[in-house]
């Protein structure tokens, strides 16, 4: 017996049931957000920030991913946003079931955008449909511009990249455009945003999107 | 059916050939370091540093694990040092079966030290033994100084961790005294380095504790 008809089995169940979360975000009028990155990425930061750009423009929840602790829905309730934590145990990634149970508890009627921050990861979450309508990837400064060579499959499967900690490029080698030729090559159709969460460099085009894809109940 | 029984039956056959590669090394006289980190940790680049280092103490070879691409390997082949290069697919962490195969492509009777550098991930590459005498994970300063609370695994499941770009203090908030202690709340007996590629700060222990792990033939 191999894996891979378990491994089958496992991702149609998670696609049904991503159907199924999507079907009840629409319901809402509420526009889902995958946000994906490596560890330490900044995904935290810049739903941070988003949400304080986008205050009293559009009503956001977060629910966001880690294996253990809860101090990421900490710093968002902290804001006023409704969040909530799921902790996978060991897992490395989440799916549609951990999103569906999460859904539960957020007040959707009173929300247009939801970010749902995955756990700091570059491979496995790009399998794992949740049910959102927009995925994003997020990539540090820091990090090296030589990602999309050995992580190809996340840049190609995203519809936006957003290249975070800018205000480290006087620090670190990154060739922006060299970055910036590769990651088009492997997803011609890429929104690419390039911002600093200490500056604020970028972050109103990025906001600039959020509100173009999403609508004020 | 349930996924378990498949998942223990491959880490078990992933333990036996562990255990064949590991007297493989033995019977060579090689002690094997296995350097997990999440993507962009620096984990080619202290390598690279800690082969300069090295140059004329121990013979050094290489085994890099990527989803793509062959540049790492390229960089230290470039060094003078064998390199095997091991593209997992989309698999995100390195198995026994992979290091068995480059460890037949290395010419490990004039090797002191092997290191296999990982697939970028904090997460899944801390379930599979590949045969190594020693785990290193690295974390980089630009990670951010939570990292201990998210992934408390790798933490705990190494026997040394080295803290990367410690150069980049100056520019992001990170809290050393704090991700000292929490480190050490998860793994009493960890050996901790901090170190800076680029200035060369702390790479003297480094080197110095691998000189003490390690023999020239």
């Amino acid at each position: 017996m191999s894996q891979i008809p378990v491994v089958e089995r496992i991702l149609g169940a998670n696609e049904d049931l991503a159907a199924q979360n999507r079907r009840l975000l629409e319901a809402h009028g509420v526009h889902g957000i995958n946000i994906m990155a490596a560890p330490g990425g900044g995904k935290t930061t810049l739903i941070l920030r988003t949400i304080q750009a986008l205050q009293g423009r559009r009503k956001i929840a977060v629910i966001e991913g880690d294996i253990a602790s809860t101090i990421d829905a900490d710093k968002v309730r902290a804001v006023g946003v409704p969040a909530v934590q799921i902790n996978t145990g060991g897992n490395c990634h989440l799916d549609a079931v951990q999103v569906q149970k999460a859904l539960a508890e957020l007040p959707l009627e009173d929300v247009d955008l939801l970010f749902i921050e995955n756990v700091g990861n570059l491979i496995c979450p790009v399998a794992f449909d949740l049910g959102e309508h927009t995925r994003v990837a997020l990539t540090s400064i820091p990090e090296g511009d030589d990602k999309p060579h050995k992580y190809p499959g996340i840049f190609a499967a995203v519809d936006a990249l957003v290249v975070t900690k800018t205000d480290l490029l006087p620090w670190v080698p990154f060739n922006l455009a060299e970055f910036r030729r590769l990651v088009r090559g492997l997803n011609p159709d890429i929104r690419l945003f390039e911002v600093s969460c200490v500056s604020g460099a970028g972050l109103d085009e990025w906001v600039q999107w959020l509100m173009e894809l999403t609508v004020r109940k």
